[in-house]
């Protein structure tokens, strides 16, 4: 029996839904219905413009604004009171209570919900206790030099769009990233580096803080979007160490690469990795997505929580991040 | 005329004096003829098993204790009103007030100073405008894997004698990295990070901490004792990247390898470089140390003082560590 192919339908038209929707065309259990935009003639431009399946229905939104952050929760909550199964970009929420909100109406709809956080692929080597050892840090850094179209327009710098800044979208990634490596166990506390930047209406566009654990654990990111590309995961363990400086999106599409050392010494050149994927990994995401949505539709199985459990962390970093720059640098424990 | 061959004395027998030893018998202008330890018969059993010179004299030193870092400031005056020129391994001192003594000696006698912490070479890069416009933040790791016996025994774990343990070594270099990368401006707040680990005797293993500038650029290091051997420096401009993953000791003794992005997008895997040198960094070392002092013996030039003003900066970083430290990770400003 073929895998059941899951119909998908895209809220909003910003560059993120033309790669989404890229990803839904590649799965091979997903395929494109419908595109929702602040008008019905964007939204058909739009599908036009990036190919998708003829008939793709195209719908105007009934809402004052565009389909950003701010207003993720509206939807959010909506789709799925309809029985819509979600991938949300993040910053998911403007906070975690926001979040909740949102899961809280996924779980009752019994539909899957996921982040639109692409997954990594290098956690066989620091799970393996021999060559990595514990994990002792990891350090996070991801920045891009956004141009001044940007600076001035996009929805991620305006205080009453997306609200958080470098933080909502940058950090997500990089605190994402730590849990990742931490196998998703809280820090004790957060304290967020002094010198974030800022735009004139107060929005966050590059700071960093630092994390740490009961174990003696600790972890720090940096993110920006006033510096050049740089997308890197450092991970030390006791035994190994792991670099990556494509963890966002691979150089190489269908390859990821990354460096490890294990047990070595001063002449120890790192050995370069390359893992390749049969698809991109956003398009893996949506595969997975489909995978699981299917088994809901075909088997009547239950959401798979491991999802909203993941993001819901990452959101609550993100909000004690918030809460450290507002208290000046203090730091903020955080409580699952 | 050939130059000058300068001839040096060595105080210790620890593993750094045989590194050191072999790069002052590698450089053209320099060569050894003596070595002082807490014994004769020590000091000539390690000459000979480094193949040192014959006729290198071996001294028995008049002190309690050995060479360690709390004596380094009797030594280091001792020797200066000597009319010796120095070059002393980190921690130069224990704070900055027993550093100035050292270099106060040092301008008395006009002798040179340097410590013994070799020299980055990517520096052109970090430095043109256009390649890598201006610098961001910087992150630097240093850590290590020490073994038992080093965690029992070294120097740098026990209290009494070199007391600021990771922090005088592994993070010596870090910080020295990142004054590197900045110009030698010493930051406005230096602030620890939560979570450093500590032996017994309550000296550091394990720490890290976070740097800002004025103009918003910033800086994080951290080093340890207990993970494994990790020696990265990221760089970020506005316009490059710069990643070094084996900047304390090459990874090849003849050849530096640093890898850099310029405006590059995406899908721009940065570009492997490789710098050869004619020889090892820490004989480039002694063959620049002994260069100036060549010029201070036959053409009476005054003593090279950029070496100690960045050797100063970074004492008075790693003063601010151990204060923050002391203060529950509080920032303390930096005024030079």
């Amino acid at each position: 029996m073929s895998e059941t192919v899951i119909k998908f339908g895209i809220l909003g038209c910003a560059d993120i839904a033309r790669k989404v929707g890229r990803a839904i065309s590649l799965a091979p259990n997903a395929t494109i219905v419908a595109v929702g935009s602040c008008s019905a003639q964007k939204a058909a431009k739009f599908a036009a413009d990036h190919g998708f399946p003829p008939g793709t229905q195209s719908t105007a939104l009934r809402t004052p604004s565009s389909t950003t952050r701010s207003l993720h929760a509206k939807w959010a909550v909506l789709a799925a009171q309809k029985k819509k199964h979600l991938i949300l970009q993040k910053p998911v929420a403007v906070d975690v209570a926001e979040f909740d909100k949102i899961v809280e109406a996924c779980v009752a709809s019994c539909v899957q919900f996921m982040d639109g956080t692409m997954t990594a692929r290098m956690k066989e080597f620091i799970s393996d206790g021999r060559a990595f050892g514990k994990l002792r840090a990891m350090h996070t850094c991801f920045t891009f030099a956004a141009d001044p179209v940007f600076l001035e327009n996009d929805i991620r710098v305006k205080p009453d769009l997306d609200a958080l800044g470098a933080l909502g979208d940058a950090d997500w990634y990089c605190i994402w990233a730590i849990l990742w490596g931490n196998d998703y166990e809280l820090p004790r506390t957060m304290t967020t580096s002094r010198g974030p930047l800022f735009n004139k209406a107060g929005v966050i566009l590059s700071c960093g803080a630092s994390l740490d654990w009961e174990d003696g654990r600790v972890a720090t990111f940096h993110c920006s979007f006033l510096s050049h590309l740089t997308m890197d995961i450092t991970a030390v363990g006791m035994k190994g160490t792991l670099h990556v400086h494509d963890f966002i999106i691979p150089f190489q599409e269908s390859e990821a690469s990354f460096s490890v050392a294990s047990e070595s010494g001063f002449d120890g050149k790192p050995a370069e990795h390359l893992v390749s994927t049969s698809l991109p990994q956003e398009a893996m995401m949506v595969k997975e997505f489909s995978s699981l949505v299917g088994a809901i539709k075909a088997k009547g199985s239950h959401p798979e929580m491991r999802w909203p459990i993941i993001s819901r962390k990452t959101q609550l970093v993100i909000d004690a991040v918030k809460l450290s720059i507002e208290r000046r640098f203090e730091p903020v424990e955080i409580l699952g």
